[in-house]
């Protein structure tokens, strides 16, 4: 049997487990959600507790909040940001659609952490009041808003980037390693002309490193925050400059560059921030799809694939194939990149649906954006250490397969004509035989033009 | 400090926690996939239970599997199905795109649990192996494409089905509550002419019945199984006759029309029944937001919107207003419309990404389409007990806006004609003045007949 | 110079060029919305053609409508419906968005060709006006979501259908012409276990028959017509019996077994049926995907791919590499497919967006529908025809690969176990040896045995 | 009957009509490719012209190409960017996915152009052969990826962008003229807090803002050019220098900021670039679906709606209701918005499938990236000229409503408490009262003090 306290709010008096901070308001949301499987993701309810902890620090210095009370809700704010309330949080996602009930959620464990602190009783409002002091002059619907922005803007630097990084790295240093190999190149799925295995790698690691450059560029909306607009985005009951003050304060807590949004109606009727920013996490989703698409198509095999790359042995690969081994890494790389794209669309929709001074889908939005953005700073870095690093190029293999290509007849082009030179091509490959002797039988060239014209190692870059 | 016991696999031995049943190949996984926090979820492990259980009984049946053994086995699977091992299945949904681990999971679990019942010892693979005794007949490529039909085909049941019957009855009910009240219908947004509340009603009551009739439509692909297609779709070690037995044992266990899929190439290597599942699921996903927003809108207000539906008041509205309340099941139902149209796009896009003889995205699609069917299922039956039951029609409120219209004067146009009406209206909107008086005024029509035709209980329906 | 004519409106006069038949209305939709290149697409205007046609027989029938302007309007229908007007009808897709103005634009021009049979002045709306007379009845709420049905119906019919069916034939037979061929199959793009070409193909054309079924029953729906619910959905302005009535003319004139829709509210106000159907339609575009995917990745080559397949060579590959010859059917559909995966999302979107008695997203909904319907149906057509039909089967590539395959050892594990069946891949692997060789070595079966047991002929299904 | 010439390609002789200017690949092309209505948008026709005039430019500049052909080369090149040859460019999107037919068909065209120039016969291809003069020094590769980021950049410049910055002006325009009327919030949409009709449409414009800025960041990608990357990335067939050359040449004959790109394996593989670009357009649609879905919302009535705006009439709204008028601009521009949306789906999951050295879907890429800025942009002009700038506040209704809401109580709520003011709000909403009456009846403050605060012009902005 559990023991509960009697918390109460505008609604009446409910009884929430004696063990536990929060209020009325959380547990009636329990009550009223029974949605679903996904709780309220732990960053935003860190950066609720950065953001209390920066408005009580602003009141008190505005001399708005007593700072006996103050002092003590400071430090709670800062225990929940440090995750030691994070089971105090049960909320899920599918609650009201500003997040008011999280918000209030943070505001009640805040307010009765700090009547503890301060030797009260838990559920008093005394002297620490959720609404009058936690939210003091905050709404959740400038707040709410801000701690998404807070939450990705963190993720991104702790997890996003750094696992994008690893994985650039990675791909530099294949790209360096393979540099010399000189392997048939394919477009539409056929052979091309060829190119070195270490262009096509840095290829790769071009895309990673522009995909990272599209995160950071996408973080500048992000850091702007509407902190400050309260209610409908006109920052009734705050006194100017507060969002100017919080929003410092919370760069300082931080060290990001936060700063207040410039316009805060904006920043409540729509989160078209997040749907760029989404924008970008779906752009790093096709360019990883397409790097570990390649790979698994370049490493297939052992016998009857491309063969081109021996991809790291992981685990057995098959319940019924013994000895099976399979590109799993790239497999749920490709899955994760696949429901960044659904997450980008649900977030896509969710954006274009705010009404009038504010859009009501920001736990879902932030739901999907922090998932995306955790799932592909650990796949990326998964990939990377497992699957990237321990690839090896098959140099026999590649060297088979570029040398009988009928693609390098492109090189004859310049000399003999595109015409003639589709001729020795389609001769060849009716024949079985070589470039070289057909070029030769059909009188076009002669060897020595032919060995001195056609060599891959020239046909992996300009002309000098 | 966990005690733990050795496991091996072809790659090696792995230490395991002394209390789980799970084995070396899970650890594996464990350790190679450290990939965002969505654990394969609970209705794919019952699922799993099941099969393995159907496959044991006809393994004994067909007297391949000796019963001392078999027994067991059924006991063991017959626990997971259950729900007594949901902890011993850690393993998050960004692994193998086959989902071979978390089968071999539940070979592992299985195989230890029927271990400890024959008294044997855990790891030792005796009298029981993971592969030769409890995957007997199968192979991950079609298992686990089996355990995400049959979970479905089970939350589709329990879960999702009666969420919308819960919700279309009320619908129907409060079509029939409000089957007299008269209002005025909106197009464009804009006034039109008038129609019933309980017509409103009813529309979305339809929309709810056609819903569960595609669901229903839809499961039809998802009762046929995959299961004797093992490593290919060829049934390779299995026996004739194996695939139709299993299916049929499935369907006892569960009580549903399982069948065996009549091209196990198809099954394995495609998942179309999920994609066109989930169009399904998508299609009743855009019904509930129609009805969720338009309830909103409707119950807008209370002084300054629509206000012609009085929703019922569950909790605080907001952190900052007093005495607000909103309409916030409606915000949860839309945040889960617009986040189970995402997944569509994931499970669409994945469909389309088999290689040869198989699909490598089973975890990701059977993710998204349960998750998307215990959030509409929830979400329906929350809005329907926190806000359909408890909504109630402002009948003064309705009256008067029906009763200004200007629409109303679509009655007179076979009377007086398209262009005369056009003007009777446009004046009346000019001068702010009624129909009744404009019409009279411009000669079209007298009173006595503007007073016959013109009567809007007569608008709401075909003239007999 | 053209000359022009004066037509009116309600909004007062406006010149139309003198040789069109459209009046004011639609005039004034060509100066409000210069938006985009995409015009109402012509099956739209057929079956606005049919539908009046269908209106003006009732009326007829049921008196409303004298006989003599009723003949002349059912003529200029036809008309319209066998395509001779389609010049007539200028608006883009991006007007309003119950599709009023292209309703219109019907009566118009219907009106105006009526008005000059009878040997009347066009422009004078006498005596046949567009509003009280072609448009008798009718709506542009029930009559547009009526056109959108029926010109998907028919295209369904006439497009869609036979260019599935088509494909599918092809692969049937391709399937038949392949069934000796052993090939070894690949999953995770990896080796495995053999089957035979025609079960590979086998797969494919089950998932086209597959698409076809899925198409009619979504059909099944689309079949259902708005019309008689007129402007709310309540069919003010009808007699009872009006909507069966045009419902069973519009079946007996296009030859479809079009019902009137049991509710019309949910007709108007919702287009469930067209994202119903859009999801049948990204279901086959999943499938087409897959199928061409994996052909052009088993023809990849000439010489450095898999080249399990010869595909046939349609036209030069490249602007720059002579004799490359490209997949380009393969190209194509796969971009119809992505396209139609896009236009699936927009429907969904759109069909959530309704507000009250009305969806008003009808000319986009249908415009995407439509296309999406004519891409598929043409681009299976292009593709069966210029890539399947002539594809052949490299038969000593496919043997030479299958028998080299390590994943033939999956045959002996029943024999020796899956750990000691998993020793023989690995050591052979490693070794770059043969299955046999090592078996034997291994001491784990004599040659006599493992000849007997690993047969790729015995493989390709269930044990007798 | 239309006269023909022979042309042939290296697949053999083809009839062409006698009047067109393109030879046997584009023939072959609209043979092979029997698919859809899409044709090749203009922009990427006249692209390809500029691109070929800069090729020829610096082909001559190097001495690699006669400058006699050359000068007839650049005629003939610019009279394609001029659009003098757009009716010779008959292909359709849905062919190879390089878009080498339609690069062949540029070179074609150009070829047979410039040898009508210098006197030659039309099919000869001498002196100017398609492939080794017009297409020298590039492959379909890199020349058709340019010549989207080309069209692109243009399109933005010349059709997105304008459109876009003529409804921020209105929208800015709007917020002035209306900066002093104090009207209700919504949130939830609820009756929330007040602001001013200027903030609402300021916050409007700001998003249309940062949509121009955001639309520009992602232009960034844009600017580098493929060119030169030749066949699979090497620059394979051209000199140092020669990427460098044409991009400054691109970039003087647009005077756009072209440059080459850093990387070419990655500009031929994959279309990151265009994915992200499309991410900032799907950004701009859902804030256009914003601001258009709230202005119809607030201008519903006219008499039974919210009614606070007036929109501009601008066509009758219906066939059967006389007098309708209907916000026919907000339908246009949120259904281009949601097929935006599609259309970012679609190029999202293309740029994913790249394979190897080659993404082949560049057709269908910037079709549908073309298409989303030109629907952009002329809706975003026609919702302005036809919309916005006609709008009126209607302000009796404005300020009725402001005045009776219940959420002026919020100014309290800092003086007598959230709880008592919460009390306050209630008591009104059940009674029916003014807060004024129930603050003073229960006590909580007095009438003067409740004047002071209570102030809705003091509340549209914090504190000084």
């Amino acid at each position: 049997m559990t023991t509960t306290r009697t918390e109460t709010d505008s609604f009446g008096p409910l009884e929430v487990p004696s063990d536990k901070y929060w209020g009325a308001q959380t547990q009636r949301s329990i009550i009223n959600f029974p949605i679903g499987w996904e709780k309220q993701p732990v960053p935003i309810i860190r950066a609720l507790g950065i953001i209390k902890q920066a408005a009580a620090q602003v009141n008190m210095a505005t001399g708005k909040l007593d700072p006996k009370l103050g002092n003590a809700m400071v430090q709670a704010a800062q225990e929940v940001a440090a995750g030691k309330f994070d089971d105090n949080f049960p909320l899920v996602v599918w609650q009201t659609g500003s997040g008011t009930q999280s918000n209030m959620n943070a505001n009640e464990v805040i307010s009765n952490r700090a009547i503890e602190i301060l030797g009260g009783e838990k559920g008093s409002k005394k002297p620490v009041h959720p609404n009058d002091h936690v939210n003091m002059g905050q709404s959740s619907n400038d707040t709410f808003p801000t701690a998404m922005h807070v939450a990705i803007g963190m993720h991104a630097r702790d997890v996003l980037i750094p696992g994008l990084e690893k994985l650039h790295k990675a791909l530099v240093a294949k790209s360096e390693e393979f540099k010399d190999i000189i392997k048939i190149g394919r477009t539409h799925t056929q052979d091309a002309t060829p190119l070195t295995l270490g262009q096509e790698f840095g290829g790769y690691a071009h895309q990673v490193a522009k995909g990272i450059e599209r995160v950071k560029l996408a973080l500048g909306d992000i850091y702007e925050l509407a902190q400050g607009g309260t209610a409908v985005g006109t920052g009734l009951n705050t006194k100017k400059g507060w969002d100017v003050a919080i929003a410092a304060e919370i760069a300082k807590i931080t060290d990001l560059p936060f700063v207040t949004a410039p316009n805060k109606f904006e920043a409540l009727a729509a989160h078209d921030a997040m749907v760029f920013f989404s924008g970008a996490l779906k752009t790093v989703a096709a360019s990883l799809f397409k790097i570990a698409n390649d790979m698994r198509l370049l490493g297939s095999g052992p016998r009857s694939g491309l063969g081109e790359l021996i991809l790291p042995e992981n685990e057995p690969g098959s319940s019924i194939m013994p000895g099976k081994v399979n590109p799993t890494q790239a497999e749920a790389l490709t899955m994760v990149c696949a429901h960044v794209m659904g997450n980008d669309a649900a977030v896509t929709f969710a954006g274009s649906q705010g009404h009038f001074e504010l859009n009501v889908y920001n736990p879902m939005m932030s739901y999907n954006v922090l998932q995306s953005m955790q799932l592909l700073g650990d796949a990326a870095g998964s990939f990377t250490d497992n699957m990237v690093v321990g690839t090896q190029a098959n140099i026999p293999r590649i060297d088979k397969l570029m040398k009988e290509s009928l693609m390098l007849v492109t090189a004859l082009a310049p000399t003999i004509g595109y015409d003639n030179a589709t001729k020795v091509a389609k001769t060849a490959h009716k024949n079985g035989t070589t470039l070289r002797e057909e070029a030769i039988n059909l009188g076009l060239v002669d060897g020595e033009t032919f060995d001195r014209v056609v060599r891959p190692e020239q046909m992996v870059g300009p002309e000098d």
